[in-house]
């Protein structure tokens, strides 16, 4: 691939300086694997750290666009930088999948302190892409206070977007998602705020009791552990965003005081080296395989003259 | 794993000398990953390449175990030793998952030169599990002419069992698995051998037909390549399995004669090798992340001392 040559130094002080330009295009660089992408982590790495990570994630049809629209608008009224980060793990193109979304969240689309960015986000093994962690970083390094990956509830993508996320909000409509569905769909474990939209409909009660009841059978409830609070909302006539701002301060104030911040961060920087570290270690296999020495040790054990083991010492060998 | 000290050199003698109690144990110690077992595979290493693998795969229903059993007798006439593999890939369980196939191929349980093993074969990532080639090589190197590699063709191990044998031997029931369906599922790329067995039933011809205007339509009629046949049977009533036998025997033929079975042999060899490297390097990486140096990697990003890149770089360096 013919690359542009990038002024990373550059590019990295005008998204500081709040350029929605220069943000766009370290995003590029990261969805296309740009052979500037070491550069610019390196030059983003003493500036992340500071953005509030909220994952917002639910079914299709609960709400997920309009809220987050709503959320943006309470966090702009304090005066932060919010950036939001749109994946879609079923498409496997970048760009206008999530047209809709843009469309929906049009309230900020011309605000200079609001970046939108859509990202597919389909990985070689069907979750979420490595590259998701990385745009996190420059949306973060950016001088966002706030950064919102929204996500749609697709089998094992709303686990995963809540390894991301310091505070991962689930979202759920009455009548779709009852205290027995979330606990099947596993999202009881990954809430750290439930909220229930379209409140105004029947049943909303009902949603909310039995979420509550499902929370206080879990292992949540021991003393020191935080305990997901259940909020309603209409967020199309912006109702109940305030307490779901609370609540979500509520538990950035806990995981500070706690040090579960720094736990989760941690342990998330851990799974994205790892995931950098297999990636390029089956990059050195595949051309080992092709050039080199794994075809030969493989005529070697077909003609018996080493078995699959030993041959696998060697290339061990060779790729260190 | 406290695990008894194994006399490896002795065991694969006996193997050799014929004894299904030696080759049983050299089985288990593949499925238990013994620690013994990097002997076993050296042991076993100049003896292995003699046997021909034959997999044997189709829907349930279509006759399996019947045409192995059929196809077994066929074999023992020209006094051949036989072993056969029954690789279950739905099961995460060893042992008696195929009870129903040990009963269906009871005419041979007690005849000495045919060894008999079921297998669970369920790998971490849903495949077939890397045991089954290391099995295989056992009851290669235990002096067997014949192996027969038998499978549920279900999602993607049809295709792996193929990856796994000399020749691919696709079982197909009229009505079942027309041309179409076949294509459908990937079976006309793996298969050098089509049996359509239930022969006497309705439709044994248009599946015949069908499958051969399949095969006429790949890529496969090209000059020098193999040109599966299709052969009509009732494996129960023992009818059609000297074609079957004698498809597989000119088959045999053509990879000798072109160079493919060399060729086949050693991409085999290649992957069994970069599975075991890959299954090491993910073990290392597993110690480094508790133990040592990722964990403390992991604070530097999050303190934005350093970035993920870099990292990832002394990660590689400290597996090496």
């Amino acid at each position: 691939m013919a690359s542009r040559p990038v002024d990373v130094p550059a590019l990295v002080q005008s998204a500081r300086d709040g350029s929605p330009r220069a943000v766009a295009r370290l995003i590029s660089l990261v969805e296309d694997e740009h052979p500037a992408l070491r550069e610019v982590m390196a030059a983003l790495a003493p500036h992340a750290g500071n953005a509030h990570i909220i994952g917002i994630t639910g079914s299709p049809g609960v709400g997920k666009s309009t809220s987050t629209n709503a959320l943006v608008a309470a966090y702009r009224k304090r005066g932060q930088r919010i950036g939001i980060l749109a994946v879609d793990p079923s498409s496997p193109f970048s760009g206008g999948a999530l047209l809709g979304d843009r469309v929906r969240m049009q309230d900020h689309v011309l605000d200079p302190e609001v970046y939108i960015r859509s990202m597919a986000s389909r990985g070689h093994l069907g979750g979420l892409s490595w590259t998701t962690p990385q745009a996190l970083r420059v949306l973060d390094a950016a001088g966002c206070d706030i950064v919102l990956v929204e996500t749609v509830g697709v089998g094992q993508s709303e686990v995963e977007v809540a390894g991301l996320a310091d505070t991962t909000v689930v979202l759920l409509a009455p009548g779709m998602g009852d205290g027995i569905q979330a606990a099947k769909a596993g999202i009881l474990e990954i809430g750290d705020v439930f909220v229930v939209n379209k409140a105004d409909r029947d049943g909303a009660d009902a949603t909310v009791r039995d979420l509550r009841h499902m929370i206080s059978l879990g292992d949540r409830t021991e003393p020191g552990l935080w305990r997901p609070p259940v909020v309603k909302t209409v967020a199309a006539r912006n109702e109940g965003i305030d307490e779901v701002v609370e609540a979500i301060d509520k538990h950035t104030d806990w995981l500070a005081r706690t040090g579960h911040l720094r736990e989760r961060r941690e342990a998330r920087a851990g799974d994205e080296i790892e995931a950098i570290v297999l990636a390029a270690l089956r990059r050195r296999m595949g051309n080992l395989r092709h050039h080199d020495s794994v075809d030969r040790l493989a005529a070697d054990v077909v003609d018996g003259r080493t078995d699959p083991y030993a041959a696998a010492d060697q290339v061990l060998d060779a790729l260190t």
